[in-house]
């Protein structure tokens, strides 16, 4: 696994895990670089890269004339705890909030926190656009084809083989290509619900989610969900045991907004759940490639004996954001999830679905993962530095293992609307935590996407982010010492 | 408009038009080529050209020593007459024929007379492939950049050009461009009904938007159509007046399968009906670019003046049949409409719009519409005359102006299943009517499609689907005459 150049990378990835997981302490030395490059059996170039970028990423640091150490990290900050929803499923209701976030976010004239996607600078865009060149050459025909069924077999094909580091064993004949990943969700629910049906999933959850749910009429279930652990299988159960729940919406690796990953005996259970209950459980895998151990992209579809798993993927957050392409092998159901997708939207433009297999089967898709878990590992780690040392006390942030979004829990005084919209003069986007739920529970709460642009402009915002949130608390208090009967009003945040 | 070597195209179009509106006569004489070229002030070369092809689709014949004459057309058959659906809506359930039926239709193995594509040797792929290679060498950015909102301004703006032949005045900003024309219709239907709801459309209808409103639970409400005129205007006023109509579905230019056409009149009355009464009109201009007569391009759209109209296209059919890019300009439901694309579905892939941007904008776009209806137009006429002399005594076929899409009325005694299926074993397909309507008013009836292979092979296909009718029609009479009180038992189709 040593391609092209990624070896210093896959190095810095491992003093990474050691430091983040304590087995190197902060504080502590580590091994000079001739030492590391016998140890590892690297050339010294290698090490003093890898060095480099930890050194960049903050987690290590040189100290004159005595070598390198891991980095005292600041005040770390503590997690948030296992998110408490009601037990009673909500209409849902944060589209236009979601709206108005979203086109703040993708406007070049602010500094965004505000989305979840990597930006176009973190990939190959020559490796992409030779792919869809070569495409288009080679497949000229396709171009002027009409395309009919699921997708180009050897897109599916690729798929197939891709999911098998997902530990899942999929015929290529079921899987369909969608529009997204987030069309094949759309479909997932459509074949399995009608309007008024509860969706159980995790809290807080993907605003996108919500959004669809909104618009298919269906009720949102929300779930206990750990930051670390991911979705609370008991509360699950119960749900289960007491509630109507027509189908499990979950993301059991890298759950955004809370990073949280659920260990593989609860994948395993979850599958032998929804299994029982007869309950379909949509999985999505948007995320499985950027985690940071390898057994925590394992997909509960893996341990799916009775097709009860509909599994959804995409490359736009991995390969290249710009193809609209994802997929979905939907178990029991995928005869209708493959005729509402004929049906309702047609097939993908076949170029796409070339060049997409094209780029899966080339042998640097593997380091492009490494190296783009690597960078964006490391701009976690910095935030979460700025975080500690700039938020208000009594700021809670997560520790994911991996990908580029931190779910930050700020002191109650704190109103996200309202952070928002002073953020927003400034110039700064973050997503409010309303809209990562039906319920009003994660208004403290903000989501910062870290994955875009990342410079020291960005540094300034997020340290921004923290002062005008400290500003905020101070005032706050006042207020409270003065009136202390009144409720602080909160203004809409769309009302401009 | 003499543009690239398509001029012999246009006279071979005019003069076409006169033999088919009956101003040139079957076995008139047609000028010389000589005075033909003095008449029109082109060249020699170019009034044989169109003579040629004139020859090839066998509307004129040269006489040794004589010149050119109108060919006699031989047996013309009449069209059929205005459908008569029932007068109450119905549940829809077409769609597992239609899956079947189209999935031969794309099958190699099968002269394919089923689709209603054209095949991708009609156009020029290396335009194509050229406009997908520019733009993604230019664009490469836009290949790892996610992509939000309705899609490329570029794209979006040549649309509303596009739009200007058609005589609508489009705001670039209200266009939203989708998974081609079959998701633009589904979220025009998604925005506007709820499950149970009634939809009108023309009977017989493209099977598409009966397998749509199956999928979202809606009620046809087919409306009768003369196979010339299109949709009876006085029934659909009726309908309004005494059914719960909540959306009406209508394709006014070469409605697919019987090619039916709108008068300019039928067009603005229509606009007015659907504004009065406060109702939905999903209006499809997907064959605009195909017609004949440019009054026929008109759209119902260019006389909407309260957003009533719901505009849906794609150039699928006329640029780039593998470019799987539709678009909609929403009216009143606009918001709602993008809201509903984006929320489920996701933004298209940009670089497939830059490509279709700079495709429509290219000086050799509508010279490519004009050889196109040229060819498929000969093609059609070359089917009429192969249908008039090998089907059976009492076929009625459509004589459609523009398209590639004819429509057949066979004599009673045939079940169009059962000679689906009997061609099928000879691997020649067509489309039995059945799959056109909710009802089972169309079991004798058949759509052939001719806008795909053409050669020997399907033109001796196509006389073998005359000669397999003749046969069942005289077994159906023998039959008849030995066992007059017999039903005739009717296999179902898909047991095979």
């Amino acid at each position: 696994m040593s391609s092209d150049g990624a070896l210093y990378l896959q190095l810095a990835e491992t003093i990474a895990r050691a430091i983040r997981s304590g087995t190197l302490a902060a504080g502590e030395r580590v091994p000079s670089v001739r030492e590391m490059a016998r140890q590892k059996g690297v050339s010294l170039s290698t090490v003093i890269q890898a060095y480099r970028s930890l050194e960049d990423a903050r987690l290590i640091e040189a100290r004159p004339r005595s070598g390198y150490f891991v980095a005292t990290r600041g005040p770390t900050l503590p997690q948030p705890e296992t998110s408490h929803p009601p037990v009673d499923s909500r209409e849902v209701d944060v589209s236009s909030l979601t709206v108005q976030v979203m086109r703040l976010a993708n406007d070049p004239d602010y500094l965004s926190f505000g989305a979840a996607c990597p930006s176009a600078e973190l990939f190959s865009q020559d490796r992409v656009r030779r792919a869809v060149t070569r495409a288009a050459q080679r497949h000229r025909r396709s171009l002027c084809h009409y395309p009919i069924g699921g997708g180009e077999e050897s897109l599916r094909r690729a798929i197939s083989r891709h999911a098998l580091r997902m530990g899942c064993e999929l015929d290529s004949r079921d899987i369909v290509i969608t529009n997204g990943c987030i069309e094949a969700i759309t479909l997932c629910l459509r074949a399995v619900t009608q309007p008024g049906d509860i969706v159980a999933l995790e809290s807080p959850t993907y605003f996108g989610f919500l959004t669809i749910l909104e618009n298919l009429h269906l009720r949102a279930l929300e779930i206990p969900t750990h930051p670390q652990h991911g979705m609370s299988l008991d509360a699950l159960q119960l749900a289960l045991d007491t509630q109507p729940v027509k189908a499990v919406l979950v993301v059991p690796t890298l759950s955004n907004p809370i990073g949280s990953t659920l260990s593989l005996d609860d994948r395993a259970r979850l599958a032998r759940m929804v299994s029982r209950h007869d309950v379909p459980l949509i999985e999505d895998v948007l995320y499985n490639d950027l985690a940071e151990h390898d057994h925590m992209r394992c997909a509960v579809k893996s341990f799916d004996t009775t097709g009860h798993v509909m599994m959804c993927g995409s490359f736009s957050k991995t390969v290249a954001p710009g193809i609209r392409l994802g997929w979905v092998e939907a178990g029991r159901w995928q005869a209708k999830v493959e005729g509402l997708k004929a049906a309702t939207s047609g097939a993908q433009t076949a170029i796409l679905e070339l060049a997409m297999a094209d780029l899966l089967t080339q042998p640097g898709t593997e380091a492009g993962f490494r190296q783009l878990r690597a960078t964006v590992g490391a701009r976690v780690d910095e935030a979460r530095g700025i975080i500690a040392t700039t938020f208000p006390t009594g700021t809670r942030v997560t520790d994911p293992p991996g990908g580029f979004i931190l779910w930050v829990e700020l002191p109650p005084a704190i109103d996200s609307l309202a952070l928002f919209r002073a953020c927003r003069t400034e110039h700064i986007v973050l997503a409010p935590g309303t809209m990562f739920s039906a319920t009003d529970r994660y208004r403290h709460c903000i989501r910062l996407g870290v994955g875009g642009r990342w410079d020291d402009a960005y540094r300034a915002g997020l340290k921004r982010i923290g002062e005008i949130a400290c500003q905020m608390v101070a005032t706050a208090t006042v207020g409270a010492r003065r009136r202390p009967r009144d409720d602080m009003s909160v203004e809409p945040v769309l009302a401009d």
